[in-house]
């Protein structure tokens, strides 16, 4: 089996979204990496051994812990690393998921992107590095591996799909009426008028189409993308640190580049000042709400986390960590109409609302070459398929994937060498169609 | 009501406990608190607000989140604080805590040690710092309070009760056959024997009889308990840095004092000692080997979780962290010979050698004025009184008192503004007594 889809993709420098200096040690990686048996965690042993051998062991203030194979063990073991806030499931028993059987998916095929030759999905499970993966289909468990680390009683990095909650619960505030999307940020955070997020509406943050000026350009040492780094990281600033030292601070320097709503730009500040909103408008952190109005209504069968900087704040940009079948569980209540457990948890129209998406123009112009049609709402992404798919997504391959009329949903983490999704989109999207399009016929 | 216990106690340093720094700052403390009401940490607001009041945030590095009373807020938070490594409950449902009602407890009165004139159960709780504190007689939960920033859905530390899990585990190892107690803790762990732990028993670790050399003279820069404090800080050290920079490597450096087996010498090194050895015993570290053994057998209904030094190593001697719910569970599971939630959890014979105590000699030897005739098995506090009660016990006032006549077990987690069980015995051990008595009538 012959692959055309590149090996050697640019590497998109997501890594700050962990909020860490990590991506300075990332800079010098190769592009080269072991696949995903000869970099499996479990094999190599990181942190095992009391104590464990001193190249096993893993720091979060050197970078070692986020280099690559090493941060295949990290990724499910964060609250090991930094200080981190639980977000309580409550103290009830977990909502059951019934097994049952679909057919023989580890068979199916699927010719991935830009590719010509066919891949079966126990193929793709490997090339997309996966940590865990669950299928749902009509709520039940159909499927459900582990790699490395990972196990059901575990917690998995969900790195962006932070974001998708952190949206949701905004929309779930507005659909209450405590929050106008139309009104500016700084009517509701006043220390953001000073920043590009001051004359933006909450709409635009929730749908991320604000004019931030946020360079991810690791080359250059004033780029933006290292101050957040460094303001999120929860570690003692240095004595000669001048920079902003939490998440707030950071959200403040913000300087505007371009228009507000005039077209999707994916950054994860806009996620953090969204987080910021929402605390001022519900009186909690978005550990806690999501606790309140999320976790602890799904049966989630585990406690979620969220990473947090000097001062508490959880990382509403990045920073959840989750067990792999509450995050289905999650994808289920979605593909509900916010109904789950017994219980309406979001109203019907607030799942309409992501489902039916945004402006598509707006998302073309930022250029995503494997994501053609797509938008991006309440920071949920938006497939715009026949099926009506909807996404939440993470660097390095964390996917939530939503099929409505394929009545399905899957949960991924993993670890992939390269954080940017392109890098595994290939493997991934027409994997997950493949599987959807094998379950309508099974329904047949 | 006047009390004749001495409200300025001399201040027992156990925060070294903590594994910290934190000492460093409570050392200027005044040795006058407010009282309950007035250091309640939910009126104080600590870390309440987006951002928090510049003083109301705490932080791990300076040491401002462990002085009184900002700690009443730290122990219920821990993990906001310092990396942590999760104690899973697994994913099952939790076991049921029937409730049912034994009468006006509240109202209950008892005479303080060295007092003489009574207070009531009700007043108890506010004299002790009370956080949380639960009942149950027969298994079935007949009281329980939350106060502060403790909910029933929350972990607080549990302190040196950490030892006595860290001790059940190994006596459960020794009746699997798996680790001689008659034999010297280097042939364990040969990395000891240049320690004065090398030529100590299982045994004596267990009970802490060895003889080590390990000040906590506060005011003495190089006391153990800063080296010890230092080595299991998690944070970077400082360039200037050259003590042991974790748990195993302090542990190495302990040097004797006195002869093994002559006396009980309450020393944290110790727990932390036999922490390793049962690492190297199980392959699995303390917390990896409290799940699998005992927390996932409960039906607890939240995860526990452990703070770790830089490497990973849980601490042994006192980071665990739990719900108090929990915690009872644990406790009810010993009054019951080792059997809870339809599982035989631990050996009964594991269970009575812990009841039947050690050495009283060893014991009164060292000087605990307020616990006349106790002893000290498999790290648990064994009364020896009419009603076979036996205890674990924590800095700061955190205690499982089981009363086996009774069939009563409390679980109380505190944040008393003196370290030394010394200053909250007088009103909590009577306390017990008096809601056993109460029981005892109730069930005529």
């Amino acid at each position: 089996m012959k692959l055309r889809w590149p090996r050697e993709l640019p590497k998109v420098r997501l890594c700050f979204l962990l909020g860490t200096m990590a991506c300075a040690a990332q800079a010098s990686e190769p592009t080269h990496f072991p696949d995903a048996q000869a970099s499996d965690p479990a094999t190599l042993g990181w942190m095992v051994g009391s104590p464990p051998p001193a190249d096993r062991i893993l720091r979060f203030e050197d970078g070692s812990y986020f280099r690559f194979p090493q941060m295949r063990w990290s990724v499910a073991n964060f609250r090991q690393l930094m200080p981190t806030v639980n977000v309580s499931r409550g103290l009830a028993g977990p909502s059951m998921l019934e097994r049952t059987s679909s057919g023989e998916i580890d068979a199916l095929t699927f010719v991935p992107l830009g590719g010509d030759e066919p891949m079966t999905w126990q193929q793709s499970l490997l090339a997309n590095y996966t940590d865990g993966i669950v299928i749902l289909h009509r709520g039940k468990l159909v499927y459900e591996r582990y790699f490395g680390v990972l196990k059901p009683e575990g917690q998995h990095a969900a790195m962006s799909i932070t974001k998708t909650f952190t949206g949701t619960l905004a929309a779930l505030l507005v659909s209450e009426g405590k929050l106008d999307p139309e009104r500016m940020v700084a009517d509701y955070v006043p220390e953001l008028a000073v920043s590009a997020f001051g004359n933006a509406s909450v709409r635009q943050l929730m749908d991320m189409t604000t004019g931030i000026h946020f360079s991810e350009d690791y080359a250059d040492p004033k780029a933006e993308v290292w101050a957040h780094a460094a303001a999120g990281n929860p570690l003692p600033k240095p004595a000669d640190y001048q920079g902003p030292r939490t998440y707030y601070e950071f959200l403040q320097t913000v300087k505007p580049q371009g228009r507000h709503g005039e077209a999707f730009h994916y950054r994860t500040a806009n996620s953090d000042a969204l987080g910021w909103v929402i605390a001022r408008v519900s009186g909690r952190n978005v550990a806690q709400l999501l606790s309140e109005r999320i976790w602890s209504r799904l049966g989630a069968e585990q406690d979620a986390y969220m990473s947090v900087d000097s001062i508490g704040t959880p990382f509403a940009g990045g920073g959840l960590n989750a067990g792999l079948r509450d995050l289905a569980r999650f994808g289920e209540m979605m593909r509900n109409e916010g109904r789950y457990n017994g219980t309406q948890i979001l109203p019907p129209e607030v799942v309409t609302d992501i489902r039916n998406g945004a402006s598509r123009e707006d998302f073309a112009k930022a250029g995503y070459r494997l994501l053609p049609g797509w938008s991006y709402r309440n920071m949920w992404w938006v497939t715009h398929n026949e099926h009506g798919a909807f996404m939440a997504r993470g660097v390095h391959g964390q996917a939530l994937y939503i099929d409505p009329l394929a009545e399905m949903v899957i949960a991924r983490f993993a670890s992939h060498p390269v954080a940017g999704n392109a890098a595994n989109d290939p493997t991934s999207l027409p994997a997950f169609e493949a599987v959807a399009k094998h379950l309508l016929e099974q329904r047949q």
